[in-house]
Parts: C-alpha cells; sequence; structure tokens
C-alpha cells in the first residue's frame, strides 16, 4: 500500500498546475458576526469542471507511464468528468460507467469532454460489473479509481497546499467526507506542514461511515443511505482511512436541515453557486458541532455542480 | 452642475478603500468558448452589502462637510442598503423611505445597518412625498440620491478604475444601465485613462429609455415598466445622462428571456450568485446585440442580492 507523502503533493502541485485554475480565497462579514470567528473559503467550485477533482484526475494521469492507452472509471458525478477533462488535455481517451439514473446535466458534463458513456443499472455491484467487462475487452484501459489512489490524493493534497499558502495562521480547517480523498490529501499537507492546525472531517449523520471507521479503527462500508449532499455518497476508501487514521483530530456529522440551512446562507451571503456537499463543513459550523471554538477556520467549497431545477428543493 | 472628474474618481477610490472589498475577476472557460472571445467578469456581488452601491454612497458620506447631520433616501432596494450601511459607519444616522411592497428580505438588510425605515405607498410620488415630509420636519438631514450626485458618481467610478488595473487590454466594457451611476463614473475613467475602450451600456427592452435618450439627445424619463432586472427600473439621472452623452459609444438593449437566460449561464458556468440585472451585459454578448466583436471584454457583476425563492420563476 504505497500513500503517498509531501513530496508527492509538491510534485503534483508543480505538474498540474498548467491545467487547473489558481482558486480565490473569499470571507462574508456577515457570516463571521454570526459564528463570533473568520471564516475563510477557497472556491473550489470556480475550478476547473466545477469542482476539485480534476487536481486528483489530472495528477493521475500526468504519472502514468503510458500515456498511449486510455482511463476508464465509474462514478455518478464529479470524477468522471474531471477524468473526462484531463485525459482530453493528455489526448487520451476516456471511458465512463454511469448509473442510468444519473441527472443529464451530469451525462452532459462527461460528455462535453469527449468521454465515452456506457450506462448502467443503479447500484455498485452494476457499476462494478459493467467496468470489469469493459475492461476485460480492453485489457490496456487503466482504471483511474474516484479516491482510492496515492496519485489522486496527491493531487487532492494540492488543494490545501494552496489553502495554507493563500491564508496565514488558520487554527482549523473542515473538509467533507465522502470517499476520503479531499481529507487524506489535507492530511498528508497538515501533518508535514502545519501539524498544529486542526483537520476535522464533517460528513452528513445520513452516511456517517468515516466517523463510526474511525471510532472503531475498522474501516465501515457505505451505509448505502441517500443524502442531498450526493457528492458524499461513497465509503471511505482504504488508503484513505489508513491516512486519516492517522492525523484527522476528528469527524463530526451533521443533518440533512442543516446541510439546507448552510447551503441557503452560502448562497445568501456568500453569493457563490455550490452543491449541497461543499455546505457540509459550514454546517457542522452553525450547528455548533465542533467542541472548541476556533478564531481562524478554513472551509474548501468543493464543488458548484448544480441541477438549478433542483435547487427550490434543497434551500 | 458638477461633473465630477478622474481627480474626483481618483479621491474616491483613496476614500473608500478602507471601507469596501477589492472584488476579484473571473472567468468561465466554457462562457469563453462559447462566445468566442474571453470575458472577464468584476464581482461586485461580492461586495460589501452585496452591490457596487457601497462605493458611492460611502464616497457621498465621506464628502460631507458635517457629518453630525444624519442621511436620508429613498430606494426600494441596493442604494437604500449601501446607504445605511455607510452611515453606520461613519456614527450617522440614517433614514430611508421604502415603497410598502418592497420584498421583507430588503428591507431586513436595510434594518440589518440601524438605518430608520417609512414605508409610503408604492410608486415614485408617493416616495417623494414620504421623503420631503420627513426632511421638512427635520431639515438637518441630508439627501444622497441613489445616482444623480456627483460624489455617487466618483464613487461608482471607482469599480472600473480597479477592473481597468486588474485586468491588461480591454477592448471593450459593457454595463447595465438604470439611473446611470455606475456608467457616468465608468465614462469619466475611461474617457480619461484608456479612451479606446469601448464603453456600451445595455438595458432591458422593458425600460429602454437611456437608449432613447442617447438616440434623441434629450433625457427621456423613466418608462414605469417593470423588468425582471428590477434594479434598472430607475430613468436616467440628469448628471448621468450629461455625462454618458459625452462618451458612452452606444447602447444596446435585451429582451426578459435574454436576461434570463444570461442568468442561468451565469450561475451554472460563472458559479456566482447575481441579481437579474447583473445579468443584462452577457445577454447583449450572447444574443448578438453589439454590432462589433471583440477578443477581450470586461463584465461587471453589479449585485448579488437575490431572494432564493424567486430564483424559481427567473430562470
Amino acid at each position: 500500500m504505497l500513500l503517498p507523502d509531501l513530496r508527492a503533493v509538491k510534485l503534483a502541485a508543480e505538474t498540474i498546475k498548467p491545467f487547473i485554475h489558481h482558486t480565490p480565497v473569499i470571507q462574508s462579514q456577515s457570516i463571521n458576526q454570526l459564528l463570533g470567528c473568520q471564516v475563510f473559503f477557497k472556491c473550489e467550485n470556480f475550478q476547473r469542471t466545477g469542482t476539485f477533482k480534476i487536481r486528483g484526475a489530472t495528477n493521475a494521469i500526468a504519472c502514468m507511464s503510458n500515456k498511449e492507452a486510455g482511463v476508464i472509471t465509474h462514478s455518478s458525478g464529479n470524477h468522471a468528468a474531471a477524468l473526462a477533462c484531463a485525459a482530453q488535455q493528455y489526448g487520451m481517451s476516456c471511458d465512463v460507467v454511469m448509473p442510468r439514473d444519473v441527472p443529464q446535466f451530469k451525462q452532459q458534463a462527461v460528455s462535453h469532454y469527449g468521454a465515452h458513456i456506457t450506462l448502467c443499472e443503479p447500484g455498485m455491484p452494476a457499476r462494478q460489473a459493467a467496468t470489469a467487462e469493459i475492461m476485460a475487452r480492453r485489457p490496456d484501459l487503466k482504471l483511474v479509481h474516484p479516491y482510492d489512489d496515492g496519485h489522486v490524493i496527491a493531487g487532492q493534497g494540492t488543494a490545501t497546499l494552496e489553502f495554507i499558502q493563500q491564508v496565514d495562521d488558520l487554527e482549523a480547517i473542515l473538509l467533507p467526507v465522502g470517499g476520503g480523498g479531499l481529507i487524506s490529501g489535507a492530511s498528508v499537507v497538515i501533518q508535514s506542514i502545519k501539524p498544529e492546525v486542526h483537520l476535522i472531517g464533517v460528513e452528513p449523520d445520513m452516511v456517517d461511515e468515516a466517523r463510526c471507521s474511525v471510532a472503531d479503527g475498522k474501516r465501515h462500508p457505505a451505509t448505502g443511505n441517500r443524502t442531498i449532499a450526493d457528492g458524499l455518497q461513497a465509503g471511505i476508501g482504504e488508503l484513505n482511512f489508513a491516512i486519516i487514521q492517522q492525523s484527522v483530530e476528528k469527524i463530526v456529522s451533521v443533518t440533512e436541515q442543516q446541510i439546507k440551512n448552510a447551503l441557503r446562507l452560502i448562497f445568501e451571503r456568500l453569493k457563490v453557486v455550490v452543491e449541497p456537499s461543499s455546505a457540509v463543513p459550514l454546517a457542522a459550523l452553525l450547528a455548533g458541532r465542533l467542541e472548541h471554538s476556533f478564531e481562524r477556520v478554513g472551509i474548501i467549497l468543493t464543488g458548484g455542480n448544480l441541477d438549478l431545477d433542483d435547487l427550490r428543493n434543497l434551500i
């Protein structure tokens, strides 16, 4: 099991620099007043493809020695679009297996970057079977896992590396946890450069298997529940769990209503469009789910891919 | 009639600097691809109070020799909140006359900054009468007009001054036109520093009195029509008209549906929350309403104050 180190994250930062945006950090005085602390939001919703996922996907492809072969993944969301975009940049083919019930706008994002989509029945077994079937026919294809992959983790770590270069003296960083790609990358960075920073994961109550895994010291599978923070439904990965066990201070969880409240506040006060997963860390702050209070808190707004027609159900 | 000059705008920029945000400029690759040019968006929706209006309001108050007296304005929207905020900063009282039918969230924004609200019947005559009645009782109050005021114009001009310092070689700047505060301030700056930049105003078809005024060489009154770009319903001001006649290249107009299309694109691709007025310039680009094509176009996203519950009717 190859765990990435700080060197891998720094190398990733150099590698992906020409392909990604250096995203801004914003604040809202009214959110600061409301919470009695300074909250810094790094806007990865403005990132290429609309999420931080382009960081890991680009690094994973850049690290492949043979770029003749194509890549494949199964994903219902942002990793698929990110991999398709990264593959296009390197002139590689990209295959994506997606469940039939994925919203049209997510399929369009993947097609937009020239990837080939194979639709399958909903559910992880069907996705894995469809992927295996394609790979059996085309053994040259390389699978790029959305989060349980050292190069992907190193790529996602670059978001936190940038963040601590942009904002001095953060006392705590709060990140949403799904498969754990973002927080495990952050963990590598924080442990090596700023061990004094409190790194805290936040999950929806509905899918709190990372919290349970850390509490029990053994990895729980995905709950299979649904949450409006649909980007966080994946179970925690093996590499990801190994890393966060070492250095993530704690993982807390929030209710669906708390996520909705935070989402509305981000739209109304920060004036940015984010998907519900991005609102999960702010939800924990608003709901007082942390034991300690901090004066300077950092949050990464992970993505902004949202079907606007759904917004009325979300806030 | 005192028209502000570049010196007044530069002085305003120094004066208001401690009170305002230096707002970022963002781009979207997919919008650039769609339009075949580079579009730079200056995010005044991230500005304090949610709009550029804080610039003019702060400058107007800063320029008052006697800051003992309070200020008053009648406004249904963003200028009221901006003036209330600016007055609070200087420890002055602020009175705002608002029509009864103003949405609750706009009243809350004004109250939030400690202003005193007097509600009146809808319509300009009732607003003016209610304001006059208060001023008769309290002759020390100073009226700060939302746009037809040299200090306000100089303050709004700082947005364009910042913009051309942030982005080199803009060929054209497109701005929405309501009362004309923003574009007349821009006009002062462009005429003096970058006369080669094409400065173009955009209005909703429904309230195109600035376009008609420029075409006829005489100031038309407000149409009284409604538009989803509700921040642009005011008629062009006297000072504002005098300035834009000199240096604004042209004013074009767009339909309600074109505004909606542009608004959706801003949410989906730029991932920022703007009010409909901010989408008007992009609507003109998308609808091909300009005679010339430009390679580098600047747009100021003027504000982000939106009732999210209304969003479903807007896009």
